[in-house]
């Protein structure tokens, strides 16, 4: 597809499809992000399950429609969970989605993000530092913690060869978003500075990636570039009535839950690289 | 009770007392539920405690005036404390309120909330899928995570019998609220359908029936009607506000902490069903 | 400084500083306050890092600027890691922040943080009660949880012989903020009474702190009485456009980003006690 329209048409495709099928998408996440990603699932049509116990993975990951796993506040025993949750999704064929947070932060996160990408999750979303950490396999010496250091449009080469090696589509968020499956890349050109000012907005677009994999699994880029695009359009749109983070949060959530085809279609802006 | 009115007093007569008494509650809760919830209580006029750890509660609970006990990211570590906080509020004679949340999503969750159960919670506040699956002993082989598929009316003679096998009163949310000891039933009409695309706001509501049983123990299901009816009532000025679920949570909690009588009196819907 | 305009621009420097540094600052905290203590830290200028595993503090946090150790919803095994946290923040010469958040609710909760005391942290922030509680090493029977039962001006000598035990600087939170090292005193007049009816707010001030001591480590009491006095402020902003406690938290939040010189000069109210 090489026509801003058609993508546009396909975003509003993906959104309508979501808001019908309601998909049911799984998180294992963070403590900092739950609350803002299971209310960025539902406001965009889906139904959040924050589930992450060990004793019910097997019997419950079959039922969802996508996972969601970012390692954002990770301790050791959260690892295993993560795994049979992983493991769980590829053998009933259900997309995945993993959030590398921080990846470059230190070895511990950076061997457990490693070891979850092994086990080829559909997509990977992270800012350009994490995705640089992930392709060079070593810690940032000068980690700012969840905040990247590197443009997004800095690091395509790193995320097409890391979409060639691990087989998974890997998207980059920053000021432009980048979309790749190692072949074709993708940008979108959504979404507000601001964002960098709330906690969890990363997170919550990731577990949007994969409500949106869910209603489209077999076109990963696709899908993938229309949930960055429709949160940075909500963002967009809240932006406008917002007064700081704080009130961007609300309007954010609020404008997702309320987009119309009108709105996606004037302001969608993914197009090919 | 038979006359509509006598509610509406009797719900201005408890929110009266529960900001008097500025009860201390305990809430053993979700990790995504923790900050709504605590939020709700205070705006009550409330008291939070997001006490958890097994090593104070033999010591703390028995300071507390009422307990709520949510399994929504339940693992098996957080068990244990649950079993003996609900002990200690038994034995210390405070009222505890059971959130079964996605009680049939799996057995190891159904286990947990069937073994609560037993230990004879005040009251159980479920969605309708939730209470069949209490009911029926069984888990969902459909179930969509914490979303409910059944509506809370069509589960009433569930409820009765629930509620007269547990010595519990039950209460159903839904369209229609339904609360029942096993003989009566009354059913709330408050409440607006955008409650659900906010996460949390079925765990907040049952740690809002905590504060109001706990300054009113000896009628449980007056106390819990009038939890749901004026926490439904705050949801209708909020939505009368609110663009989308994220401002319809903050209006809110800003109603409910504005409750007047006027308002209270005009918009309280509780009748015996 | 006794002039009250230089403790202004005083306020003005550190928060100026702040914004051009962005310090990274590390929590451990409890799951109430991670949303809300993360997105203060965010709107303020700091750059926070929700990072509690063991596996990681040694190596992560030495990369941090200031650490923020908060007893929330302590569990013993989230001991282990608070203390090696505050061992290398020590050896590394970092500054770090201890919230004794309710310390006098149960033995346990005191222990830990009479321990987490005795490893000298650079502040501590409570309200009255918590203070009093560290300060006596005694359970209070009539614990409120959280919420404090003593005025902080009344717990000003309890605080200036606690500083002079410990050797830290004591921050006491109330309707007047008092900040001693044990011989000099400062209070703090800014804020609101709404602020209690939010929750997270006193953990999120403590992060704050952290922030300031940052970037200005060797003023330690000017440092929290800027960051006292600043989130008062926004505080006292938001409150002219709150209609209740949740939209009070939106508005501080956005008040907080946008804080500009004149309001600081007009508003801050810090003076020797």
């Amino acid at each position: 597809m090489d026509n801003p329209e058609e993508w546009r048409q396909q975003a509003w495709a993906h959104l309508t499809k979501l808001r019908q099928e309601c998909p049911l998408v799984q998180c294992i996440t963070n403590f900092v992000s739950m609350d803002l990603m299971a209310n960025v699932l539902l406001s965009a049509g889906a139904s959040p399950a924050m589930v992450h116990s060990i004793d019910e993975i097997p019997e419950f990951t079959p039922k969802v429609h996508a996972l969601c796993i970012n390692v954002g506040t990770l301790t050791p025993d959260w690892l295993p969970a993560m795994k049979v949750a992983a493991e769980t999704a590829n053998k009933e064929g259900k997309p995945w989605v993993l959030d590398p947070v921080a990846a470059g932060a230190s070895s511990f996160r950076l061997m457990a993000c490693l070891e979850l990408l092994g086990m080829k999750p559909s997509v990977i979303r992270g800012n350009g530092s994490e995705i640089l950490a992930l392709f060079k396999g070593s810690v940032d010496p000068n980690s700012k913690g969840v905040d990247s250091r590197h443009e997004s449009t800095d690091v395509v080469e790193a995320a097409k060869s890391l979409a060639q090696l691990s087989g998974c589509v890997v998207a980059v968020s920053g000021a432009v978003d980048v979309v790749t499956d190692g072949q074709q890349a993708v940008s979108i050109r959504n979404g507000v500075a601001m964002l960098q000012k709330i906690t969890a907005t990363g997170c919550s677009v990731t577990a949007l990636i994969a409500a949106f994999v869910a209603i489209d699994p077999l076109h990963v880029v696709e899908a993938t570039a229309s949930a960055l695009s429709l949160f940075g359009v909500a963002s967009e749109i809240g932006m406008d009535m917002a007064k700081g983070p704080a009130s961007l949060r609300m309007h954010l959530i609020d404008s997702l839950y309320g987009l119309d085809q009108g709105t996606v279609f004037n302001r969608v802006k993914i197009t090919k690289l």
